[in-house]
């Protein structure tokens, strides 16, 4: 890969090893979402170290925005968010978690790293930024309620476009991947409580079974995807826990089942609840059971606009990647948030690991670091340049 | 077996023969429920060359009631059905059906010669009878109607215990089966017609499919038998036609079902039909279909009185049968509707035949004829004794 | 009630005030199946303060055979069962469980207290008794293992007929119930583990979906009682556990179900293991996952030989009981393993309480142990008297 | 819209007059299938009439293949299909069918007249061709066999790209749309038998239930889609038919299912047999009931080439043409056959249809024809000089 970002090698090479640091730092001493504290203390302290300027917005409990350049429009901010997952570590990396049942499994460190990685490259010719860039550290993205939480904080003022990135461990080193319109699903989560008469597991008929009504409703899910959307929508409808009954000899009076449906149409996942809502009403209806929806919505699907989507791959060439056109997934994101809210696009930088997002034994590569901070910098000159052609 | 009823060997030989003629006369000319006009007839005639009384009942189209004795009070009643079946004869004997699609295939015309053997009997007897025997010769027993048109025919008047009898293929000739309470069930019928909304097979989501529906509803019927009623109540409901759809590629908008409601009890019977519109309506409801539930009643279980039972089944041993406490059957009899209205009894008498009731091959031996008439007129002298004691 | 076998009412009495003392003794500490070492000592104690003997067994780690009369054949036994359930006691009784987790719900304190009350009667009339009567006290019946190990210890040699006895909250004090063939059912435990392949929630196509294969499953098992099994076969499958998966983003790998089968014919019993197995093994398949079936069979229905039957409910009459024609119960009860080697009836009782067996509130009346003594030793004689006339 | 084909207006007025009543010439005598006879000689003559040769294919019974240009190489063709549907026309249009129960209704008279058109106008320049155009006049489309008579007939030998063009009823006439990649889908159709065992209605237990057994794959059926493809796979498997039984009181030995599977991957509709033949054994053995599958393959997807679909959807721009990016449909098309082979596209042109494809009033306008025809002769044109600079 050319490094157009950096010219002096010698500088390259120190700023990795600057990276390398901050990622294990970072992956050392993971926090759950909405308990960064200590993480967004870091932050704080490299940026002030480059001294970065912060954005001072007190309603942000967690996370950090911090801004370079004129300080004028048009204004440009680039994302990583900062949150760790509730998972125990199973690599055996010398700067493995040190806490118990909280790991990096989603390469957020890596995001941050990149971010801030690109904070100090971009801080290295303010002079020649012809306008700002907001670089965001976001917290709670797991949860998906980070975004609203930047955006609620009204360090987004302004802002013309935004990008973010995300480490794909099934791309290369080298290869940037991402695409027009959807690019990663809404994600919403349900449970049903599904309420009948206990009764002995003689006498079923002096009861209402709950196990039977829970059967006939989770095959009855099926046909949303089955029957009630174009075969043409992507959507997953899919049941994860169930959970009813204690013993051998008694029917429970109650079951619950949980899970999520995940769709890449706004107007598709908001019909969904509805759907479900018909389908357990009219099955606890037949089988004498209440059901009960309780909707929990997430993320909307990440729609990146076309403009911008190839905007951002045609900057990663010019950084030297090679580039994809990705398909859709039907994992979730909460940057779609913002995309709600300001143009811009979502990309995926290849960081080539053996086990998936998620996966205990989860590990990115390092060297993929200086480059996406690299990208991440031209991109944000070359967006404030064609802002300014506006 | 005894012959209580014959002491003359000869005139026993002479009427079994005459019995056989009549089964075979009427088995060669089978005519469908309410369509018995020939049949009718030739009863009427056997009866008059014997003399005896026919009633006169205005609203009786078909069918047939005979009386024996001094006309007055106590009034028992023997009843034989005399309806065919829609069922093309497929055995090689002599006097095979000579009409395609009708057929004696459940031994009707073996309990018509049963009945019109025992009114001779007791003609022979008649000085010594000490009430009336009314002997029923009835319509339409497979439609399950037939009883109904006998009682409101007035012929019933007066009459204080009554027994049917039919031919048992899984019996042997001079072995006869009762039991006390229900005998046979009750048989309902219904239909299912289901109204989604038809669509191209390939964007099902423009209607609702009434194929998935259809087989959701199919599937929780199945929980009647299984959570909705006691395992101690005996219930059948069998879904025995589905149809739906006309070719490969366009989703129908409507799915017929029909079937049967078996039950012993007539308080489980009657609460059937609302949980099946429970379940369709439900299940409909789930499906956006809508479904329509046609229920047409049929007899109520046969119960027999524990005391006529027991009657029944001690003149069957007086006269020489072996008898048995059988179980109760899921067919259906409409002997039932007389139960409801006057006490008695209904038994099996064996016939022996290797090929079911209704098989096109069915055949009763007609050995059977005569000790089953014998048995009758022994049991009408028996009851009305009986009668008188009270 | 007439008192046949207390002529002198002082006696009857005292001795009704001595069975309400041992009943609240027993009540007051109940001891779980398998574990009743302090009933066992306390039924050894009362046996030995009336000089009745106590069969020397062993093999027996809990429980007692006490044995009255001439020590020789013919022999005729009468059973109780001791132990106490899993049930933390909600009545507000001065002799309420003092350990919690454990309470007579069952009232098995109550049979106990019946077979010592005829244990005492019997032993004042021993001098009269044409043979020997055995009294079981029999330990574990509520796990359906100690009948069991009553027949293993030997002490049931030589045993020509038994009963057992069972109170009944539904029937009133001085009433007495039972009937011929079967009375209690089979009752069989199963569980099914179904092991799919995990994945993430939003590819379910990366795996095998063990809920949704459950799903299938139970209402497969549903089609048991509807389609394989006559309707006058009583049949109960019941799914009264099942648990699968742990959060909302993650199909789990495996599903857990539990249940139990209930069966009053024996031939139908042991056929029911295979036709799960089929069912769950053609899901299994269709579905891509295994499901293997654990089965833990229990006791037998309890037929009541139809003789004994009948004189036990002679004999209850004879003791002043108001006698009734039960239906079989879908419950279950160890006696009948007795009943497989020895001819005998189980009859209930009536104790009359507002609460059912098993309810934490559950309290039989206290009247009807004198009767219920009385008549246990009433045909305790008149058994032995019908063994000698054989 | 621009005619840029046709500068002279007093002949383009003539033409679409001719076009007109060709249009409704083969509107009026409908033929199905494999029987287009008549419409093969027509369209002969009418080739004849401008003198443009046709190919001499002895296999093809019905269709023609036409030949205009140099006859040496580069050949591009153009591809119409003309046969009819079995459908009772009900449109009031004085060209209305002539024949009950065969009617135009999915537009192939339009396509047939369009390529006449077209190849009208490219005899008027066939000194100016660049190379040779085919013009397929294909039968037998609607059975999705006809593209591979076609190609088996040797009529497309030497053809380095193809195009074929189907009436949109949803644009508006002036509008033309395509995609790169799947425009159609892979369209197969299957039959399930399901073969259990019959009995009375009143006793399942005697057989195996073939109606709850389809009931039960029919749901299982459902879970391809929801949990078996990828949710970015866009399938349809729907049972379209469903036939078992022709009475109330007996259950069915057999019951048919029919249907069709669509979908967008050729690899994915190779997978869907196998999955349905898993899904039916194993319902089938868990039912006892045996269940085969009779798979009838249809057309595959049709992939447009990326490069291809820009130079049609461009042609049409510069033919005044407005154009638009369409999704896939679930619909199918036998032209995937023929880019199987060679490299091209599939286009929709507007024809405004109030009523849809296959309608009995269907009737698309015509004022779109001549613009097609147009269109088609200015993309041949095109084609010949992009393939002659390679």
């Amino acid at each position: 890969m050319a490094n157009p970002g950096i010219t002096n090698t010698g500088s390259a090479a120190k700023l990795q090893e600057r990276l390398v640091d901050i990622r294990r730092n970072l992956h050392l001493e993971p926090e759950l979402s909405n308990e960064e504290f200590e993480t967004t203390r870091k932050i704080k302290a490299w940026l002030k170290e480059a001294n970065i300027e912060i954005l001072d917005l007190p309603n942000l409990k967690t996370g950090v925005i911090a801004q370079i350049g004129t300080g004028r429009e048009p204004i440009m901010a680039l994302r990583a968010d900062i949150d760790a997952l509730p998972i125990d570590e199973e690599t055996d990396v010398p700067f493995r978690s040190k806490f118990a049942g909280k790991m990096h499994a989603c390469g957020h460190d890596f995001h941050t790293t990149v971010a801030l990685g690109a904070a100090y490259l971009l801080k290295e010719k303010e002079q020649e930024l012809q306008g700002t860039v907001r670089i965001i550290f976001q917290p709670a993205e797991e949860t998906g309620h980070g975004a609203k939480d930047v955006v609620d904080s009204g360090g987004l003022e302004g802002v013309s476009a935004i990008f973010g990135l995300h480490n794909s461990p099934e791309l290369a080193v080298g290869e940037l991947g991402t695409c027009e319109g959807a690019i990663t699903a809404g994600v919403d989560r349900f449970e049903i409580v599904i309420n009948g008469i206990g009764a002995h597991a003689a006498t079923p008929e002096k009861g209402t079974d709950a196990i039977v009504a829970a059967s006939q409703i989770i095959l009855a899910l099926q046909t949303i995807t089955s029957r009630r959307v174009s075969a043409l929508d992507a959507v997953v409808v899919s049941v994860t826990r169930i959970s009813g009954g204690n013993t051998w000899n008694v029917l429970p009076g109650t079951v619950e089942l949980e899970g999520t449906v995940r769709t890449l149409d706004v107007e598709v996942q908001k019909r969904i609840p509805d759907t479900i809502r018909q389908i357990i009403d009219g099955i606890g209806a037949s089988a004498g059971v209440s059901a009960e929806l309780k909707w929990y919505p997430g993320p909307l699907a990440t729609i990146n606009d076309a403009y911008w989507a190839k905007f951002a791959s045609d900057a990663a060439e010019e950084s030297g990647y090679v580039t994809k056109v990705l398909g859709p997934s039907m994992g979730g994101e909460d940057f779609s948030y913002y995309l709600q809210h300001i143009p811009g696009a979502f990309v995926y930088v290849g960081s080539n690991s053996p086990y998936a997002l998620h996966h205990p034994k989860f590990n990115p590569e390092e060297d993929a670091l200086l480059p996406a901070a690299e990208y991440y910098s031209h991109l944000a000159v070359r967006c404030l340049n064609e802002l300014n052609t506006r």
